[in-house]
């Protein structure tokens, strides 16, 4: 973090580990409901058009929801934050000593001792920016947004297309095959590998044990794609 | 936060707003989808009997994939924090130094200065319960998972639930009306407005300003509504 030489390279990292974490968490959204509600109809309609029809709309349902969805609550985030910056901007300065006392209550529950509290509070409280900063993430719990806001419509871009590519991996057998049961078949396999492979590449990109996490993400798409096929069989 | 006589009622206030906010969040997400699902269906299918298989079937693959997806989710997150959680505990037993160096560092960022930061690690590292808390918030970002188990799979069965029961308003119309165009327009108001109303409380329990989130909820909606129906025409 104290390291501005080093900062161009980090950021470029960052920058690709977000976009295929983005990618991954759309890709993997993508394919879950697309390959349920195309299952769940195979089994009810003759055909495979329906399906597509079906299919495609709720892709870009879905896509937009999320896309779209996921831009406006970023952008009301930082809306939110600033509002919040300012706010604690005007307390501190007309009401320093309390807001003084609220940074000795936090430092108190994280265990320091008197005078160390004091004159702590008094070095974070020398610099007000770095005050505020204190205040917003301490108090309120809120973390500071993406510095730009256009990467936040770049990341809601990039959700919102993974989930359209990940969403057609189910459906492509649909278009190709005219016969519903070797559609159904075929497109269950070709997801079931597809979301243990995104499931495992979203594992390791949200830092959690990469093979759990496929198979989580194959439990979910499988169980959804079981129900949704029998609750469409019940009804039709 | 330290006045633990009046925890039983905080904890009381606490449970409530977050069934709502669980009940809010589902149904809010349940009414986009389906809506656009089944609006963008109407134009291309007739008859009404098509659209209410789809839906359904898309409130039973949606609904699983945001309960079972999201109870999965947190129980990986409270395993995850458990482990980390034991790897600080080892790491402050076996290399305390370094560790104590570490909290420094973050003391550092805040603002404090020497000789306050020494005395400051002091009084963190005394105790190792919060000691281990410390890191793991601040020098891992990981929040505290909730204390009850059951209560994150309470709060998935909530959110999976409310799905549903927000899935069917848009599909309501479709079910008793058997005219496609009729269905649509009464499913296309009656959405609209439940959009409205849930977006608008949404607001209210996730602390912004209600009316800018009954817009965005209505307008997402609305949108997804619009072009999910005009990809369904361009296809059929």
């Amino acid at each position: 973090m104290n390291i501005p030489e080093k900062e161009p390279h980090l950021e470029k990292h960052f920058k690709a580990s977000e976009f295929i974490r983005d990618v991954v968490i759309g890709m993997s959204d993508g394919l879950t409901v697309p390959f349920a509600l195309a299952a769940g109809l195979s089994g009810s309609v003759s055909g495979t058009n329906l399906v597509v029809i079906a299919g495609v709309a709720e892709i870009a349902a879905g896509s937009i929801a999320m896309g779209l969805g996921g831009y406006l609550a970023a952008r009301t985030d930082r809306e939110h934050y600033e509002n919040e910056r300012k706010r604690e901007q005007r307390e501190i300065s007309e009401v320093p000593d309390r807001e003084k006392e609220e940074v000795a209550e936090i430092l108190k529950q994280w265990g320091l001792k008197e005078p160390n509290i004091t004159s702590a509070v008094e070095s974070i409280s020398d610099n007000p920016d770095n005050w505020v900063d204190f205040m917003l993430k301490h108090e309120l719990g809120l973390e500071k947004p993406q510095p730009q806001p256009q990467r936040a419509r770049n990341s809601s871009l990039t959700i919102g297309l993974s989930y359209i590519i990940g969403g057609f991996i189910p459906l492509l057998p649909y278009i190709f095959i005219s016969r519903a049961q070797t559609a159904l078949i075929t497109s269950v396999i070709a997801t079931i590998i597809a979301l243990f492979i995104f499931g495992y590449i979203k594992g390791r990109y949200t830092g959690y044990r990469p093979f759990r996490s496929a198979g989580q993400t194959t439990l979910v798409g499988g169980v959804a794609a079981g129900i949704a096929f029998m609750v469409a069989k019940i009804i039709s």
